[in-house]
């Protein structure tokens, strides 16, 4: 969610396309929907404090102590997954993970979901079961509870959506639009891992044969939320602005930079790129910016910050890096090599409704 | 929501199906499906009022003055609906209407929704704001606000489901598993009416010609949530079960008999049902037990309750009829007519996952 996730169709997932040609009729394109629908209806209230536009809504409740966030995310198959390339529990597991990344963004604590879920008839008991395995597994992990769904007849293959509830942490969300120029730029986790993960089922290897080959799959196939990583940032208040990255790097910095009023300059050779999948033919760089899938979080933290922040943040948590800064010129750049001029950084996410 | 509100097929949704017939290896029927995955998956926790099993979950929240409900609901094209059929808004007001009808069955009030939308890529965009409009103005009627969502493409279809999160009305759910034996049952509005409007859009009437044509495919098209008597109901306390009419009452009611732990007799004579259908050839008793689609409320109340809920019932809400009881025998059984002797009503709404 919310209306900024629009998946990557994975076989055309690091595609660049750079030529839009629209049909009068035809629908707008995907930044277009979400502006016209966050104008047109997107309510406005006491109780809302964030509505349309960022990874979660965030709501007031009365009495509660805590914001509330609610997101809702799908998979669709020969869209988001093929059932050949991903068994059932991992399949369960990414269906939640998408979303608890969502609540991840908004430095929250995941408590409750729902899914719904349309299943062609033929589809085998056993395969149904280890969907929901895999599903709660995951959920159990980070304390999140399955607390309802509807099941469905599908015609055409297996569609799931689910929606996650979840419990500020210091009854404060950290949205997309709270950056500032100047403000250092921070990922977690390593970036173009999931992409580098689907050209290897592309290319028709299931299981990897080598260590790299297995944690490119596994990223791809079962991501890790990072929750606590989240929750963490929001309960010490390091950063002002965070975003999940679901569609790549420079498609979602757009997204967050939109958001924040500001630009943005990326260092190449700061960024956690995953040079090790060039062994089955990936550019790591193209992946890390336009790879998604991801599910690493993106947050801006104020310079004052950033050595506390440093110092600060568990060992035992996935790994911080700082890859550049928000900037007051509205563009974003990109510096492959710190000796080296920027260039301009297009953001290349796959576009759904683009012709 | 919630595993328990399996759409009917549009096509076969007053098909009676007696006799099941599984492979080894297939799915299991519906209420199989829901037993295992409440009993496997349902997480126990305080803040749980209600998981698996409801139309909607019930939750607590920390300092929240009411509990809060949870529901999902979902409509894949030509599975719950033909784009040919339903125009835009009225397919965005059906979408939210399934869902705020389950929270309107808990006795709930409908805060907040997101929305999870796969379309297809030649999707007009005056037909998407068409849609969304549908929606927002019947989520306003009801006080309901869209947060955000998700929007994706698909390769087959549109692809609808919604997450509604309700608040209470006197920190009071009502559950499907509160009826006792002797209790008086009620419906809200007309039985059979929507899938009287189905049978008309099956024969090629996009439009009707005569008023009850008309009521029909609107009853079909944009069913009415009965949110207000919902509510009502709670504040009151005049019934402790209650559940909404999605499936048809045959199945719908068996549901209520299996969490309160009783059986039921139905009269036919005193059932709201749909004459009118018969001038295009339909059987209003078959439709009034066992079409689908209704969104009508059903609800138990204690006889001792019975007069004062029926004095103290708002004229200007939709009517209410009290059509039967709940019985210490666990059967169900229909009395077409009042000197006639009961006959064994059987759940006889469309299970897509038998044989």
């Amino acid at each position: 969610m919310t209306y900024c996730g629009l998946r990557i169709e994975k076989k055309s997932a690091i595609r660049i396309r750079r030529s839009v040609k629209r049909e009068k009729d035809a629908l707008l394109a995907e930044s277009e929907i979400v502006s016209v629908l966050r104008k047109r209806f997107g309510g406005e209230s006491f109780s809302v404090v964030k509505g349309i536009g960022d990874d979660a809504a965030v709501i007031r409740i009365p009495g509660a102590t805590q914001y509330w966030v609610l997101t809702t995310d799908q998979l669709h198959e020969n869209v988001h997954f093929r059932r050949e390339w991903t068994g059932p529990k991992q399949l369960g597991h990414k269906a939640l993970a998408v979303n608890l990344s969502d609540v991840a963004a908004m430095g929250a604590r995941p408590r409750f979901y729902v899914v719904a879920l349309a299943i062609p008839r033929s589809l085998p008991r056993p395969w149904l079961i280890g969907f929901y395995e895999g599903m709660v597994r995951l959920g159990r992990k980070h304390q999140a509870i399955l607390i309802g769904g509807d099941l469905s007849h599908s015609k055409d293959g297996l569609h799931i959506s689910l929606a996650v509830l979840g419990e500020s942490v210091r009854r404060n969300a950290l949205l997309r639009c709270g950056g500032k120029p100047g403000d250092f730029l921070y990922v977690t986790g390593t970036l173009g891992k999931s992409a580098a993960g689907l050209r290897l089922l592309q290319a028709g290897a299931q299981t990897g044969k080598t260590p790299s080959e297995r944690q490119a799959l596994k990223a791809h196939r079962e991501p890790e939320p990072r929750c606590q990583v989240g929750m963490w940032l929001a309960r010490h208040g390091f950063c002002r602005a965070m975003m999940d990255l679901s569609d790549g790097l420079s498609l979602d910095l757009l997204r967050m930079c939109q958001e924040s009023g500001t630009g943005a300059v990326v260092h190449g050779d700061r960024s956690p790129l995953f040079p090790r999948s060039r062994a089955w033919g990936c550019d790591p760089i193209e992946l890390g910016l336009h790879g998604g899938e991801d599910y690493e979080l993106l947050f801006a933290v104020p310079p004052r910050h950033a050595l506390s922040l440093e110092s600060a943040y568990p060992a035992k948590y996935p790994k911080i890096t700082r890859i550049g800064m928000l900037t007051r010129s509205l563009h974003m750049k990109w510096i492959p090599e710190s000796n080296m001029r920027p260039r301009p950084l297009a953001p290349c996410g796959f576009d759904h409704f683009r012709s």
